[in-house]
């Protein structure tokens, strides 16, 4: 911790006060489910080793490359073979869960094993606007979409990319998403990855927040690295890891499945493939920093053969989700995918159909880390206030359904039955008076009125609803406390690193 | 087989020509998702067998109270009281499966163990009709609605009361319902139970499609009883049952979950109850012709506590259709749910959401006969054409999940893989060119085009092209075959009883 005050002291000091509803990384009560015997199970794994071994990966940066040579890899040029018992030592000394610390502790989550967390989306150059017009995004947005993920309830990260704030400088852009991040909401974040100096401001700030020494023994940033699938990974993204990872901070390793494109046209080779890529990162990781925390990723779409698109809530999504999730619970491994998916242009049905089939077949499969949970349109093209609103409330009802059931309902069940008469109804007994409000989830932008009473109210549809429900957020929101010379600090490394880089850059 | 032609013959005829395509009943690829160990299991079966022991269940008919009595149950008024052996053994009668005919010999359907089966919406006095206004739907939406469910390629009967032709006389309805259904499609159907006479009309209908003699041994019908929850089982649908189990059709038992209003609110106690009601209605069927195939059914919603209105999607549907799943496979019976269930009043993102929730969740769950996998909107008020065919598509998908993965992929995988290098892409290699029309499924109606393709080609939104594809459809249409001699005693018979009826009613 610096001279400067801030730092846990200043973190204890907020946590007073809070309205804001949080519920808990989720505690999986579902069972698993496996679409695998486990000796399947290996013959898919044995197909990634193959890879990995005989084609080899090929990892597009001198440092990164020079370390697989000093571990004894097989190296040739870029592209690195490695063998299955290196990379499953490396990969082992990966933990199986972590911990990521929020600068509000309240907002600290655990990550692995039965517990999952939901993220908003990520990415998006346009946005849905508060109209529901579509234009490119802006820094405006960007705090805008940062404050609705603080106030979302079974939202655990404020987000990473929430949007691409068009209208900022891309060499100066991520020092204002940072800010952002920290200053609107109190949740973890994820940090930049476009280039190593980004990579390390962003450090930078986090050990303004947490101080120096913090960041050593404890993670709070978890970022993304995408495969350039199939079979490398770029030197942009190995930076990032360098960074990242050296300083003890969790990376997700996303291999890129356009089905069809940058994977064979399968199931099963797609997911062959992306755990090679997934666990030939990993392993990378850990030879920069053994137990260094690493998500096991990806981002996953079939292409439509019409367009060459990509498609969002196919069933060959889910399939591949169900074997990832097999395969990371194998290698004991947090692992990733994406969520509310869609390839509409509106908040529209399909939008819906999308995403909930996207998003039900992640929670199915037990992913861990779930990307893109809020406001996706569009392939990740678009973020939407309306979607964000809808998708956010769709996520404490799939919190809620991943819990599973509570035993205890059995004990009692006999007891609630006698309460009422056959030919009668239990609207007015003691135990529906006693459990009706948490018995049963009622959605709020779910409208479940009569015609009629729909009907007076102003016929409003869900994407109307959302706007306005998205407006409501913003003006009522109230910004979590932030001590102010972290605040200033935060500022002071903006201005200094805005006038380097722009010295630098322009 | 009576003089006239007709009958097994005819239907062999049919047989020619079918350009419609047709997915035979999906068999389960995925495992099913256990919620409960089987100890807790039992324990709510036991609080089943207790109500049906202590409280007892009400048959308002003296005719069913009087085969209880026979059968050796306490009957005390209306109140019928089963003891657990009784009960168990007469379930035990009911077949685990069951084959339904059709009257195109290719569209015959087996039903139960990991197989299923999905039917469109039922009963929408409503409809949102082909320039999405909402009117009362009529004889002739009737029509269309079972030339669509002919055309769809994953939906595997007619259905029954596809929505509510308001503009035919209710003691004639039936007839002409019956008669669409036959007439229009060649999948089986479902038989009128809103009065013993209309059973009886039915099984009559039948028999001049199939001959008499075949109804004995061969079950082509299966109709919907509805358990007026709690625990009552009213004349109408008993007389429904006498007729059709009688007459070896199948029957679905549907107690009908309103969580909190018919039930006591609780996930638990709904389902414990809803079973005493179910397996009590199979076990009466079994009273009434041992060997009768019946289906375990039930109809879920949970209760919003703001409005009193039944919600679809929400996280405790999920949780009752798979403690139902496991119940049923644990007694061996094949079981129904709903499938594409919302509250909203239009095809927008709501109508998206709740459908793909509930019907993944019944997907999960196992159950093998999923009623309005189509058109359900306003919890079954409304009757849609635009999301008729939204999801029908989606049907198609869900289908293609529940097949889960081919293991014949392991084999071909590393090949796949080998024919791209890293860096490189897989579009045009021979794997990719022989796989890329089956590997990943393609929806028409779920747009993926890029935002500049899809706004110059009208910025369509998924409910204007679920129209434009309704409109499509009827106006490509080409009614099956039938033998002229069935259709005209089919149309004598109606002329006749509407007479009968006609000096009878009105």
């Amino acid at each position: 911790m610096s001279a400067r005050s801030g730092g846990r002291g200043a973190r204890q000091k907020m946590r007073s006060d809070r309205t804001v509803t949080f519920m808990p990384p989720l505690e999986r009560g579902l069972p698993y489910m496996d679409l695998l015997s486990q000796e399947d199970l290996l013959r898919v794994h044995n197909i990634s080793m193959q890879i990995l071994e005989e084609i080899g990966i090929e990892f597009r940066d001198d440092e990164a490359v020079a370390l697989w040579r000093a571990a004894g890899a097989a190296v040739d040029g870029q592209r690195v073979r490695i063998d299955r018992n290196q990379l499953l030592e490396l990969v082992a000394k990966a933990p199986e869960a972590f911990t990521v610390v929020a600068r509000n502790p309240a907002r600290t989550i655990g990550l692995g094993g039965r517990r999952s967390i939901f993220v908003p989306a990520y990415g998006s150059p346009n946005v849905l606007d508060l109209e529901g017009r579509r234009r490119n995004s802006t820094i405006e947005d960007f705090r805008n979409f940062a404050k609705l993920a603080y106030q979302a309830p079974a939202i655990h990260m404020t987000g990473g990319v929430l949007c691409e704030p068009m209208d900022v400088a891309v060499p100066k852009r991520h020092l204002h998403m940072n800010y952002s991040l920290i200053r609107y909401s109190d949740k973890p974040f994820m940090g930049a990855v476009t280039s190593r100096e980004r990579a390390e401001d962003t450090i930078a700030m986090a050990k303004i927040v947490f101080g120096d020494e913090f960041l050593e023994d404890n993670t709070v940033l978890i970022s993304l690295a995408n495969c350039n699938s199939p079979l490398v990974w770029d030197a942009t993204m190995l930076d990032a890891v360098k960074v990242y990872s050296a300083n003890n901070q969790a990376m997700i390793f996303a291999p890129f499945v356009l089905g069809g494109a940058s994977t064979a046209a399968s199931t099963v080779a797609a997911v062959a493939q992306l755990n090679a890529e997934a666990l030939a990162g990993i392993a990378f990781a850990q030879l920069v920093r053994p137990g260094a925390p690493c998500i096991y990723g990806q981002w996953l779409a079939t292409v439509s053969m019409k367009s060459g698109a990509p498609m969002a809530g196919t069933p060959e999504i889910c399939h591949m989700n169900l074997l990832v999730g097999q395969l990371a619970r194998h290698y004991k491994l947090p692992w990733r995918c994406s969520g509310s998916n869609t390839s509409s242009k509106l908040v529209d049905a399909q939008a819906g159909y999308e995403a909930a089939r996207n998003m039900y077949g992640a929670l199915i499969a037990g992913a861990n880390f779930v990307l893109s949970t809020t406001g996706y349109l569009e392939a990740a093209l678009t973020q939407s206030y309306s979607k964000f609103m809808l998708d956010a409330e769709q996520m404490v009802m799939f919190y809620k359904l991943g819990q599973g059931i509570a035993l205890r309902e059995i004990d009692e069940a006999m007891d609630a039955i006698r309460q009422s008469e056959p030919g009668s109804h239990y609207l007015g007994t003691e135990h529906t008076l006693k459990n009706f409000e948490h018995a049963f989830f009622v959605p709020e932008l779910m409208n479940h009125d009569s015609f009629e009473q729909w009907s007076f109210n102003g016929s409003k549809d869900a994407n109307t609803r959302g706007l306005e429900a998205a407006a409501r957020a913003l003006k009522e929101y109230e910004a979590p406390p932030i001590d102010e010379a972290i605040d200033e600090a935060l500022l002071d490394f903006i201005k200094r690193r805005e006038t380097e880089i722009g010295d630098a850059v322009l």
